[in-house]
């Protein structure tokens, strides 16, 4: 009987993993674009640019995990207008597949989450295994069948080309990360100026790998530290304009400021450890993940993504 | 206007991890459950067996993988053939909340299945790896942001207590494994007998601990094999029918075959590695890696599960 009370059968669904593609023309190929944010604060300039990547909006999907703070509430409530201005009153074309909210369910370790206290090297260990497990919970969660590329793009990224998927997916790579600046106000030259951001894009050392061996099975080796030189290649002194934009060099560490990885990479079981790793932990464990997994990171040093405007002490 | 080509907006969903609870009493408490399965062959008696499980059928969810060979072409027909039946046509108490099948995008290692191909130990390392990647791909894209529990099931486990999923939570424990026999024609004792079949579920010994040193980086320790003794307390063989049923002990090392893992658990990141880890892949690796992570697993030696009868070489 169709009447009454027989529910409709629940669903079944089947999926060919092989037909979910990753080409470097994602746009064309119609391939699903996971967008990944952990976010503490809620930066305009973040949705707006989100706003305007030229990606068909309704190919991709955004995900964020926010802590239960105070901080991550207030976050959540700048969020959740946005979301809705564009979900349900903004133009068609501006509108997203789908949008997931998480609220994490454990307490970020610090309290302050200001930019000199943050970057503390002691502080650093507890401060990224607790961002690994909120990558994660965001990452198992959100991944669907039908995802072929994840970007990976932090909440205070404010400012990227509109082609950012396309060029960075136009490489052929399975894990790129652009190079990261920061404006800032330099007031020695007394007007703004930009700055290189993100240290855990790097090619390893002799020396990175010597001081490695010689830590404790828990150690971490950090980048970034005047404590602690690695002489490693950082990607992020490797700018220059006058080279080819979409040159790529291949990475052992990656940051996660801006990261695209194919879906395939993550379903493998690459994921950002929040224990040492090879003395690694979160992205650049990741990389490592990745690599042992028969996946090679590349960064683009010429190709630049802006990160807000913070005051570093 | 409601007429014409305006779209409806697009989902919004907000979830909140710290509402999904993990408790001893998941039934009452309504938590979901996802039953994973890695799959190359269908056994009916698998089938009937989860429909008897008196876990509320509406709070739990399936996932397949099978891989793009014939077997597995034959094993996704049988087990469609049984999903249609029950989701469609099956009382209303059968059905579950949803079922999901993957068919995986990389092949198998080894052509043939044969229980004694499958465990030679020359083998073991590429088809575990193989497995540990199934898994994965299994768990990324089915582990949803309302998943309470992940029960993993392999395909030839035909045999457990309707319970099972409430026992297994009663312990109030994050990773329970019980433990997993295997009827076979006892030829000398002319009878059917039951043997103990899961090898992985172990505590380490000192032995393990020191091969384990000495090992190159890449090479792993395996269990069950007579040209790599451990010594290793092997769960398998403290049954006891004399012993309190719900006893627990901590192990380091978990078998896949019947496995309940909070949701958290892999959230935080636990995953199968596909890369030695510690010297230790895929199931064993996991419960290495859960450890990492704060996790501690358990295995219940007098609680018994059934293993399909294939004879061994
Ligand atoms: N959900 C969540 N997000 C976080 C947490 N800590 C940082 N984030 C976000 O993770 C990203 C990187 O963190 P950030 O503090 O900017 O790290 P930095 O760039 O290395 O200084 C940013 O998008 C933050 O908003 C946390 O505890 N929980
Ligand atoms: N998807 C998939 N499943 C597999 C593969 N190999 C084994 N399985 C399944 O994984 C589980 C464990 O494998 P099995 O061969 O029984 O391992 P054993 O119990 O250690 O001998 C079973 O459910 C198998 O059906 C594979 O390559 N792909
Ligand atoms: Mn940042
Ligand atoms: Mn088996």
């Amino acid at each position: 009987s169709r009447s009454g009370s027989f529910k409709k059968p629940p669903p079944i669904a089947h999926y060919n993993l092989n037909n979910v593609t990753t080409t470097p023309h994602p746009a064309e190929n119609r391939e699903n674009v996971l967008i990944l944010t952990p976010m503490t604060r809620f930066y305009q300039e973040y949705w707006d640019n989100l706003l305007r990547l030229s990606y068909p909006h309704e190919l991709i999907t955004l995900g964020f995990i926010l802590p239960k703070t105070k901080e991550g509430n207030q976050a959540t409530a700048a969020l959740q207008k946005q979301v809705t201005k564009t979900q349900k009153y903004g133009p068609e074309k501006d509108r997203f597949k789908s949008i997931i909210i998480l609220r994490q369910d454990f307490d970020p370790p610090l309290a302050s989450q200001a930019e000199a206290e943050r970057h503390k090297l002691e502080n650093q260990k507890i401060r990224r295994a607790a961002m690994a497990k909120a990558r994660n919970s965001l990452l198992f969660t959100t991944l669907g069948p039908l995802t072929s590329w994840v970007l990976w793009l932090d909440a205070d990224v404010i400012e990227t080309p509109p082609t950012l998927i396309q060029d960075l997916a136009r490489t052929n790579e399975s894990i790129i990360v652009p190079n990261c600046f920061q404006r800032f106000w330099n007031p020695e030259k007394n007007a703004m100026d930009e700055r290189p951001y993100d240290f855990n894009n790097w090619q390893d050392s002799d020396t990175a790998l010597e001081m490695a061996k010689k830590m404790g099975p828990d150690d971490i080796l950090l980048e970034g530290y005047k404590e602690l030189p690695t002489y490693r290649t950082l990607m992020a002194y490797l700018y220059d304009p006058a080279k080819y934009r979409f040159e790529t060099i291949p990475l052992d560490g990656v940051g996660g400021t801006t990261l695209l990885v194919k879906a395939a990479v993550h379903r493998d079981g690459a994921m950002f450890p929040a224990f040492p790793f090879y003395h690694l932990i979160e992205t650049e464990g990741f990389a490592k993940m990745a690599k042992r997994l028969g996946w090679q990171p590349v960064g683009m040093p010429h190709y630049k993504v802006g990160y807000a405007t913070v005051a570093r002490a």
